[in-house]
């Protein structure tokens, strides 16, 4: 079976989840910590090299308080969560804002914990015009180099995107390291987690024809 | 019923029909540009402002010369035959290149055909790298101004990707005006085109929340 290097995980459908259970939107956030946990540890077993979360976006924070409050608490007590794993763990988004919790910072350089192992990069007020803006050196169209100009220069090419919450798009996710990503769109919430849902997508990228473009 | 003010069109599937048929892979390009007049068309009488077709790109070039031979041509005469419709046409792609056809030189202006009316984008000889390259004056992060810098800067945001042929991917399709598009897969091939897939995938997108990241 041919196992993706690098899976991108947009965990998607905390709000509806909290609805339908009646709760407040805030609340869906928390129940999304431990399908997180599992998903790190079932593609840690499968033997995947690099794994990113998309935690939340400078579009996400245009929300009201309660729920900007609610998902950066829960990313960071997600990244701490993983930082208690093995792994080579990353923070990618913009600090330099008021919006990234000071919490985090630490985590803004590549840091093995540990025993290191797979790399595991969490998005954290990533913005994708952040992430491509001021390439004011960029005198070339090679692609390696453009890759070198994103602040996201660390996360690499990503080969298969997850889904959850059966929205079908990139909703800003890395737009230069997803050119040739494989999309799974999962129709349940994310704090609806199942392994099954993760070995299904697995199994559909397995099928795929992979040819980069060409 | 809400329609999308942009489609993205990626043909796909041209090489598969062809071998299901019997024939030589590139014997699958010409049989598909009739679903792309009809295409046009639909989107026409639906009220689409602007549409783009994904003709070929800079990693299709590395294909056997019979094939690339044959797309191009199929790209030619796409192009001339949009140019006998009312449409406001442009072909985008790197025009510097020896794979850049010269036939289509004269259409890398946007140029109003009959009565013009509805914006019409051909990418030819793209590259998601030639389009992000070179934007070595980009020194902010403001998204319209990013949006300035690429090569591919007069076309607008996409909001619906219709994807023919099965495959769950962009292959490097205008990375940033993909950001927040909703994708749509058609399993049959583009030559196997149908009015019917095109309206499911209208009906689909009129279901979506619209949230543009937020």
């Amino acid at each position: 079976m041919r196992i993706p290097n690098h899976i991108g995980v947009i965990p998607d459908g905390n709000r509806r989840w909290a609805v339908k259970q009646g709760l407040g939107k805030e609340q869906g956030y928390g129940p999304g910590l431990d399908p997180g946990l599992q998903l790190f540890k079932l593609c840690k077993e499968l033997g995947v090299k690099e794994l990113t979360y998309y935690g939340f976006t400078t579009d996400n924070t245009k929300r009201p308080a309660v729920q900007t409050k609610a998902f950066t608490a829960a990313c960071i007590d997600a990244v701490k969560m993983l930082s208690k794993e093995d792994a080579s763990l990353l923070v990618v988004g913009n600090s330099s804002s008021p919006m990234f919790p000071k919490e985090l910072l630490p985590f803004t350089k590549r840091k093995q914990f540990g025993k290191g192992g797979m790399r595991v990069n969490f998005l954290v007020n990533y913005g994708w015009e952040w992430d491509l803006g001021n390439a004011n050196d960029l005198t070339t169209n090679n692609r390696n180099t453009i890759i070198s100009y994103l602040k996201s220069s660390d996360i690499t090419r990503v080969d298969l995107i997850i889904r959850w919450g059966g929205r079908r798009r990139l909703s800003g996710f890395l737009p230069v390291q997803s050119v040739y990503s494989d999309f799974y769109i999962i129709d349940d919430y994310w704090p609806d987690f199942n392994p099954s849902q993760f070995y299904e997508a697995i199994e559909w990228y397995d099928k795929q024809d992979i040819t980069l473009g060409g």
